[in-house]
């Protein structure tokens, strides 16, 4: 048997988000490994071992994918979303740059969290738009405020990922002070919470009533540019653009 | 009947990449609207209308959507990729203000071009990245050149859409030359050619090897952060970053 390894999307929740591409990777694996909760999504069946891990332990889910696959296993690393976008697919380059493997690999799509809370709240990325990481568990505090300026400047609308943990509530709080002085108080801002599963929750506000406490890890933030509108329940930004 | 409008993302081509929930609504359809090429990879059937229209005419065709929800339809607008992202939500929204109509509309959102194209190169957008559209059809070149310039200073991995079409060849060549002023020749570019398609090209070159003939409109192009680089035959971007 020939080992592989898939880097697979679950999309924000919904099994109706799961590509077919997805899907079939799941039936053809072997042994799956990825995060409790995203592992959890996975239908136990007979023939396939799920290993689920803790958080913050990418690397070593990375190695043990390697080490399974050099066995002949067939591997899917599920993420949640798009494994691309803020998830596992670049631990596992690391790791096979580490390692000086040379394994079948697969990187599968999903639809990340933005899209997908973008679709619940019209069309708010419908012009060119940023995600940014706002975790500094990798990064500086510097760094993510460095981009939020030039994101702001450049008139992008804006997309976070992990704004806030009970570990570091303060940044998202930092996050806002620094979008006040670069974008007028009635910018609009979108809170998507847990999009496409029972929990979720939407909403929409200016700048100048958004609140640290409105995000945590299950959400993301979405933040309008200067033309960004409210139609009705809807909030969208135009396709024409005319200031530079 | 009550009339409906569902904005469909089609994905990037293979119909494995179409999600479960856009098939569904593709099946509960009486009419389908969209642009010729998309409106072809729906499945013809009896009770079916589809609607193909030529390009540059979206808000024609969410204002036809717009009618035939009224009179009782169930209406998919179909998009490539994902609706949300330089695609038809927004047009149809802003039909939906000039209009003052207040229709059931569902966006539906799909894997778009960029995360395709990602996916198949490795992990160029694991970090902080902007989604530009190129086009200057909406905008003038001056707004490109702008966010051309804060992506680039921000340090952000970029992903390009629409960035050639003969009706403007030299716009693609003049956004080379402001990556080339702003980015070190080593900076890793991918050129990405209807991704997950018969068509399907994909390669990896430097800034300094870039050129504009290497892009048509039916290509992505994905630019790497600082950090980028190759492991093997894949692209990807370190999830650490130190610099501000």
């Amino acid at each position: 048997m020939t080992g592989w390894i898939a880097v697979a999307g679950l999309g924000p929740g919904d099994d109706a988000l799961v590509t077919p591409e997805v899907a079939t990777a799941l039936d053809q694996a072997t042994d799956v490994i990825g995060y409790i909760p995203y592992v959890a999504r996975v239908a136990p069946r007979p023939g396939l071992t799920l290993h689920p891990s803790d958080n913050r332990v990418e690397l070593d889910r990375a190695h043990h994918a390697l080490d399974l696959a050099a066995a002949g296993r067939r591997v899917v690393i599920v993420s949640s979303g798009d494994p691309g976008v803020f998830a596992m697919a670049s631990a596992l380059f690391e790791a096979v740059e580490a390692a000086g493997a040379e394994p079948d690999i697969r990187i599968l799509p999903g639809i990340t969290a933005m899209l997908a809370a973008a679709a619940r709240a019209g069309a708010p990325l419908g012009h060119d738009f940023c995600a940014i990481n706002l975790s500094d568990n990798l990064k500086p505090f510097a760094l993510v405020e460095h981009r939020l300026r030039h994101a702001a400047r450049g008139d992008f609308a804006m997309a976070f990922y992990n704004p806030r943990s009970r570990s570091r509530p303060e940044g998202f709080a930092r996050v806002l002070e620094i979008l006040r002085e670069e974008c007028e108080p009635e910018r609009l801002l979108i809170f998507a919470r847990a999009v496409s599963t029972p929990d979720e929750a939407l909403s929409v506000v200016t700048l100048a009533e958004a609140r640290p406490d409105m995000a945590d890890m299950r959400t993301v933030v979405l933040v309008g540019n200067a033309a960004t509108r409210r139609v009705g329940r809807w909030v969208y930004t135009p396709r024409s653009a005319g200031r530079a």
